[in-house]
């Protein structure tokens, strides 16, 4: 089976219910429990007496309310429909959900156990949240469970442990394999949106990182592979805080003055995959961001990530306090930090892969499973960008893109590799002006 | 960070300890939950009166008992040490572990709270088991409590969903996205050991089976993009079970008398990838098999497959009744199946990338994120395989490679790509005998 | 500048004229040499009186005779033209060609040297012609004199020496790196047409060939190129021609009785690659076919080829005596053979990339820099012959090639990789019947 | 037949001979045409009496003299010989040569035409030297007659047509397709040294250049693809050479106030390929160096190429005003150039790929059919670097590779794709020290 079933199989129509006294009116957060997987989703209802209509999953819906006892059918644009029954207590709604498979072939649809809690009143947007992460998560997932709900123009501060899980203090909190902070529900995200991940500060929280002295088989030819001996040994560094530079701690003959400059970056900035089945993990990228390991992710820049599932779920992680592009010795110096960011959503806005953008130049991302790929989606990436905000038509995409255009390769050493079309906004300054 | 960071992060030593009353001796399912995973590994312990002794992780152990009250000590090869705290409750041991980092930087190491289970006699082997699953997974996880527990030489006989997760009566049973059957702990199995898969029948179960009519992105160029129309719907085809051939329920005008032989195949045949995080999910595959969609894993094939959990845990899934190379329309013919299978074990064997084998020839895979690169993991599995089995030296494996190899692309539809180098043995019979 | 480049720019418009005497009617062969190349092209003159019609590269032409004196002037669509003075002497007819650059940039255009040569009233189609070759060429290049001039229908005798340059009795003939035998000029070919080569017999004509012992870079992981040792030596085989195996003539221990049976093949099979500069060399591959090295191009296979030059320009050689697919060490069993095939012109069809066809099969091929992107090519190109001769949907043709389709690298080892899409012609049988 | 087969093959050893009158002692050249090719070599004679002795391609050779006939006699270190039969005339020698073939089954080798010319004795280096080129070439090719003799420490000033052969002042001086200027024999240059070429200067010296408005299919993924429309034009663009900027002559609308800073910069430097067939066209790329199209090849550059023919046989071409990475629209601003180049020889200095340095960074490059590949060329091209001139274990190399690199694509609309793996000198003072 390949990577693109799940969109199309995922029929499964999940629909949801209402809360008792006097009004059911509001906006729901669904929980759809089953096998190995949780599904997230939003329900809108409208109670006129004992009426109710509203929406899920972007479908129209309608039933009624008697006391306790609610009935809801939905119906998608195929005209495949599903009947609930559920039981209102407060503002919780629990019992079950039919769907129908339309195809003639699913015989006997699953009866699965849901839940809708009315969703609190937002606090107003804008504030400053603090979120201190006791559980870290390997997958980018639509189906964990939210760990904060956060408004659009929040800003939050917390935490990441490094790439192995340990963190500021020298204590491990999780197994290795990139643990990841979060995930943060974006109140009002849906899919189809886009996701601003403003990174306002990167705090290195520690005086040590870890890397290895090994060469990623992505970078060697075989005479190089030949020559590679007593490789593959982790290496500490020293992390000089005040001075702003990496040192090795226990460095080999040749490299005893040599330093590198600190410049923190995020590996991990992910919305959640998609509202399906099976998760990617979080040494995976893609077009949701993930482990994208672009050392241009740092304070001041904005990641624009497509929204794949409701709330977004944003998930950061892997930080890093230097980073040569490519990661060509399969990793950063990987470490702990504080990390501060400020969300926006744009509603609407279809972003292909993921964008990065900061005072300077603009940057398209394309993630792959090789870096030729990689560049095919970076560059439609760029030239989806130039069109919808420049409006600029496929011959003048080309030749910006053949004058103007930096390719750098950000990542080989993971799942994926990564590549970055970048264009300086000096270049792109005429363009404004003639729109 | 990379994807090889977690082997050399999870240094997290994890140890265990032993049954009250008389004798703690014996061998224990040994389970560590932490965050969102659970490790599971092999305890072997010694009581000699109140001194213990024992392996855990290949590393030496020893320890004291004192009525109930157990303390243990393991040390790896580096030196690096971790003191456990247990409690024996007849044969179950449950505690704590405070495994130690020998980087001095973690200064306080997790402590995990363990759980061992002294493993039942063994059945004798080659039994026949049956297995009704009712729970399915979306991972190759290590992290998966088993769902059997058989021997080597046992034959397994149980079903499996179809992609979308629909069985044999069409009721959805689990999400789709290639849900799987299992895991199954095999008795013994350790990584560096080598698990054989013998596929002994795989009946289809149902009359109809369902494909998609449009093709993957890897096997499309620019001039071939521009003419796609009015694809990517559902295809659902009819099986003629007794006759051998599906056909299209609905088909266009050219595909009306359009008839495809059915050869029963399974998409995923693995073992757990590794006992660590994050794990593949069912859509992947890799050195330790997945989501593999090789056409030739029919009845009567052997499919032999790396170990690198303790017990492997084997997992089975994805059954199409029949496919072209590559999946290049992106799924089989999708259906349910009834599988039967017998499981060998080869101890400290090596294998570096799945292998299948029938009556004719022997197939060496390669799954990476690219066809060229799966072709470098393909040609180095099959000349592996040619220096241990028949003893050859570089110069006389390029010459069998050269003059006898059939290479087929398997699969491009799925997260990575696959190919086979194929070698029949009626080209090798020759070397047997040069022996 | 880019591979596109020539063809954008050579705007270059080489025009021509006529013979004294009576009557200039006719068909000429025009050479123009510039620098380091020759181009070659076809005029069609109509005389009437003193004026001039005819056609020269599609486009049209008119001018004017006086005795010898010819002028000429001819116009693209884009209404570029240009005029010539030519002098005619019987049927040869001299000049120069002032071309005229329509951008307004090309200052003063270049004064070509041109010569055009009254066609030969053309044999009967259908003869056996034997052609016998003293010089060989080392690029598929649209420039090289034709070495004989033959009919649609036509069947040729010759012979090819083997990659390095040795034929039948031993005598090394040329430089090595796949000495090429031809170009055949057939007559009327233009280009849009598609030229088919039947290979009727392809017969050793000598007992021994060279092989290699070393695996092509394109095959070796990093793990296996540390194990490569005393490789890269030339193997010589003995071909037993009567019991129709080859065998190392000095094998080390394990290939003593090893035997590989023969089956004779041309690994180049080529039309000149486009009128214009620079030519690929005969190393190289592409959508004119040239150094493929599939090992289904034996007796009773079509090879159908783009032609892109006046007369096509047919070049044949790189015999092997057998080959595994993908030739991962380098070489086939590399001879000298004895050729005999036949061509046929299919006007106005339009071959994207190479195909091959037998009693048994359609085969679509594409050779590009990489496997993957070969892939591409090779899909799209059965997807073409799909949907040209059996009129199929882009839905049908996608639920043909993910059904029906073999898969099969057919090279790696030169400079661009090969893949070819298989398909039975017992698969098609159905869709013949639909159309 | 593979890439690799012209360097096992070419075992035809061309020997030469001497002079009349007195003394044939002194250094020739010797040019050996067969079939469509010309081999060159260097031929160092020493003569007693009527006793010679000398090498040629590395062998020593003997021989004797009577008067003005010669007979020499050459082995290589197999063993494998050939004897020469030459008259010599003042300082030119004719006759033939018979190379042997070890292998014995060439039965009766290629008796060769040779011609000696003695090399005029080489004016003091550092010269200054003016060559107005009159010819073009299409192939980097080690068979082409050199159109100037230079020394190492010369600096030559030339002019470069455009890659449509287009000059100065708007003659088209040859077909399109990169025409080449030169190539440059460079004094004692033999294989297995490195050849430096400093560029001086790079003059601009018209107002106008060419390029394309279409993305290469390298850059277009399927998405991208459908929205190509009206594209594939050729754009003039004006040439601002005091502003140093570059503009459209006719810009679609938001395109209008777009301007391109001027950057003037050689596509194609070159050494020949090898001594041997076929050799590559002028639109392609490799360790010999080529059409690389990377931006950074401007004044003050200095780029190290491998010599593979004796005197290196220098070719450039192909410069471009501007140009963005990768060349994703098919083309730079492609114009003519003034050229001024000073060459240095370092002998015995292998360089595997090429490399690019300026004052403030090093570049290793890498050229091959896939941008995957080509970074393992230029990642191992850059560890070879830094573990030659730094002394550097590969545990170090890795660790400067992880921290330091900068990794961008330079090229992806030609043959081959490249890459280049940047270090800052900054980076690297340390490790000066730490040698």
């Amino acid at each position: 089976m390949n990577r693109m079933f799940i969109a199309n199989l995922l029929v499964v129509a999940f629909i949801v219910p209402a809360a008792a006294q006097d009004d059911l009116s509001g906006r729901y957060v669904v929980s759809i429990v089953w096998g190995d997987g949780t599904l997230y989703d939003v329900l809108q209802l409208e109670q006129k007496g004992d009426n109710l209509s509203g929406t899920y999953r972007g479908n129209p819906l309608e039933g009624t309310r008697h006391g306790e006892v609610i009935d809801l059918t939905s119906h998608n644009k195929q005209g495949d429909g599903d009947t609930m029954h559920l039981i209102a207590k407060g503002h919780v709604l629990t019992g079950t959900d039919t769907p129908f498979d339309g195809s003639g072939h699913i015989k006997q649809p699953p009866v699965l156990a849901v839940t809708a809690v009315l969703a609190a009143s937002p606090p107003s947007a804008g504030q400053t949240r603090e979120f201190v992460p006791t559980q870290f998560y390997h997958a980018f997932s639509a189906t964990t469970k939210p760990a904060m709900t956060i408004m659009p123009g929040d800003t939050v501060h917390t935490t990441t442990v490094d790439a192995g899980g340990t963190d500021a203090n020298g204590i491990q909190r999780a197994f290795g394999g990139n643990p990841e902070t979060g995930p943060f529900f974006v109140q009002g995200a849906m899919p189809g949106d886009t996701l601003a991940v403003h990174v306002i500060r990167l705090r290195l929280n520690r005086d040590w990182a870890i890397s290895d002295d090994y060469l990623d088989g992505r970078s060697v030819d075989p005479s190089l592979a030949v020559t590679q001996k007593d490789t593959g040994k982790t290496i500490f560094w020293h992390l000089d805080l005040d001075g702003g530079m990496a040192s090795a701690e226990k460095p080999d003959t040749h490299l005893r003055d040599y330093r590198v400059p600190l410049r923190p970056m995020l590996g991990c900035v992910a919305t959640a995959a998609a509202a399906a089945f099976p998760p990617p993990n979080s040494g995976d990228s893609g077009s949701f961001g993930g482990n994208m390991d672009f050392n241009e992710i740092r304070a001041d820049a904005t990641v624009y990530l497509p929204i794949r599932a409701p709330g977004a779920l944003l998930y950061v992680g892997d930080g890093h306090a230097a980073m040569g592009d490519g990661e060509l010795n399969g990793n950063g110096l990987e470490t702990s930090m504080d990390v501060t960011f400020r969300v926006e959503l744009i509603p609407r806005r279809r972003t292909p892969s993921p964008r990065v953008e900061n005072a300077d130049r603009i940057m398209a991302l394309g993630y792959e499973g090789s870096v030729d790929d990689s560049l095919k989606i970076a560059t439609s990436n760029m030239a989806n960008w130039l069109t919808s905000d420049y409006k600029l038509n496929p011959s003048e995409v080309a030749q910006i893109l053949g004058t103007a255009s930096q390719i750098r390769i950000t990542e080989v050493a993971d799942r994926n590799a990564g590549v970055a079309i970048i264009i300086d906004f000096d270049r792109l300054k005429g363009l404004a002006a003639g729109q």
